[in-house]
């Protein structure tokens, strides 16, 4: 059995060691990991949500904070803000580094993204294959309402998502292609997942890589999407303020009708909270097939119950 | 008064930081440094000598080193180790790594390597215009007697310059051009001072890029040379094996002929060990300026003598 998941960072990585725990041998599950948050910082190359899947199915995540490595030391960002150069709120761990440093000498060498995360991910060994959504440079940036451009991890981490954003945009998108793999993983699965990631600057970007939408709205598999909203809030970060400026309600409802049902939209199917029961009713008045369960991912074993919550929603617990 | 020095790593670097406890106010000081000796590794620009006299005359080198960053560790240069890529033999002190970074940044934003050293040297107060000989990718390689080519720094460190060098090339040598400030600090100079640095792969170096031999000829400052040899052995390093490789005898006198006396050569006067003062009779009587005194730079007060010795040769003691 072939699960394909679409994955951002810490959300889409939780969901996916859930989805391991629960699946073990029975099933060969691939990422397609959002890259729109890439950027060049201080000459190196840094991939926030390749990393935070890597590091997490790789069982070396710093947990509390999501992202990041286990007993990670500042030192050497804090001697580079020494020099008052560049981003000095966005801290380079030590070891999070070598990954960096690892990653930006491959790419100098000429090999494709997609390459270079095979080559990373084989240290990690995550049991999952992990593809970039593209191997081309798209970024995310944000306009902001009084019409600043930022890069997204600028607006996310520097501004905690505080400046009102008008819209996001990413470079690159429209000579962007899929990076190898990334549609045949999804008209070959036998279901595919969105997990509980942003909707907007995780799953959207993905999905604005030409190609990446139609391949969902054709594939033979069921696509099932777990709600980022739980009681009208996201469950994680601020993907409240990314909603509000694509003008979607943060509710379990108004995503999935942003994500949209298939054939025009993306989506076959969507999980929500108990909390939301009543957004699953709406849904399936509407021809959706939902559900509703605990989908609070509070730890490994319960994040493998929502995994399968999903799975059966579509017929395809393994 | 103006002193320009021609310097490599540490022993140039050691002979800078007497000079400046010597002169003090009474004269400004411009470091010539050798980049043969810089590289990209793991996508990051490294520049061994320039760092080694920043952090020298800054007074935050690791003094039993002689080069790095006091208090420095290894955990980002063995984590990078543990992906297998690289040069795992050359470790990248993670304080040492934060100038590395700051430097690729800068480097990346289209900044020549003159501009950029010195944004970096704001930080050290190095007490020293420091100028990289050349903005372009000088990077010096060895070719083996067995006919390998290595990077000068693999060659150096990781095979303790122990594989027999046929000779030494440098990269974009034909095409390369002295950094704004290197002609004109050399000849607006009252004199200009050839440390004990390597003779062949230091200043030998800086004097292939083009222009360098010929400034150093014309120039109206006298020029005066210390011996990176005392008796038959260098002070430090393996210059003996760069010497060996070019056919130069490694003794005093033979590395003052090899640099020559000018108008031909690029030297009035040498300053040789008291070990060696057969060395300076034999030079003085061919017509150089030749002396000898204590050269083992063991302390700041002692290589603050020698740089007095120096200058004094060619009568510009300020």
């Amino acid at each position: 059995m072939k699960i394909t998941v679409l994955s951002g960072g810490v959300g889409g990585a939780r969901f996916t060691r859930g989805l391991l725990s629960l699946v073990g041998e029975r099933a060969e599950v691939t990422v397609i990991a959002n890259t729109g948050d890439d950027m060049w910082l201080h000459g190196v190359r840094v991939c926030p949500d390749l990393d935070t899947l890597m590091y997490t199915l790789g069982g070396a995540v710093h947990e509390e904070q999501g992202w990041g490595r286990l007993d990670e030391s500042r030192r050497t960002s804090d001697d580079l803000a020494a020099y008052g150069l560049g981003w000095e709120w966005f801290t380079l761990g030590d070891l999070d580094l070598a990954t960096h440093l690892a990653r930006t000498a491959l790419l100098r060498d000429g090999l494709p993204l997609s390459q270079v995360t095979a080559r990373l991910a084989e240290r990690w060994a995550p049991g999952v294959t992990l593809l970039p959504m593209t191997d081309d440079e798209v970024e995310t940036h944000v306009i902001t309402a009084d019409g600043r451009d930022l890069h997204f991890e600028e607006w996310w981490v520097r501004h905690r998502a505080g400046l009102p954003a008008a819209r996001f945009e990413q470079t690159n998108l429209a000579t962007a292609t899929p990076a190898p793999g990334v549609l045949a993983a999804i008209a070959d699965a036998d279901v595919v997942v969105v997990p509980p990631s942003n909707p907007v600057v995780s799953v959207g970007t993905i999905l604005a890589i030409p190609g990446v939408r139609d391949a969902l709205r054709t594939t033979a598999a069921p696509v099932v999407g777990i709600s980022p909203v739980i009681g009208g809030a996201p469950v994680r970060g601020m993907a409240d303020a990314c909603l509000t400026a694509i003008g979607v309600e943060t509710s379990a409802v108004a995503v999935a009708r942003h994500y949209g049902r298939r054939p025009d939209g993306v989506l076959d199917a969507w999980l929500v909270d108990d909390r939301d029961a009543d957004a699953a009713d709406a849904l399936r008045s509407e021809g959706w097939l939902a559900g509703s369960a605990n989908t609070l991912m509070t730890d490994v074993a319960t994040t493998a119950r929502i995994a399968a919550d999903a799975l059966a929603l579509v017929g395809r617990l393994p």
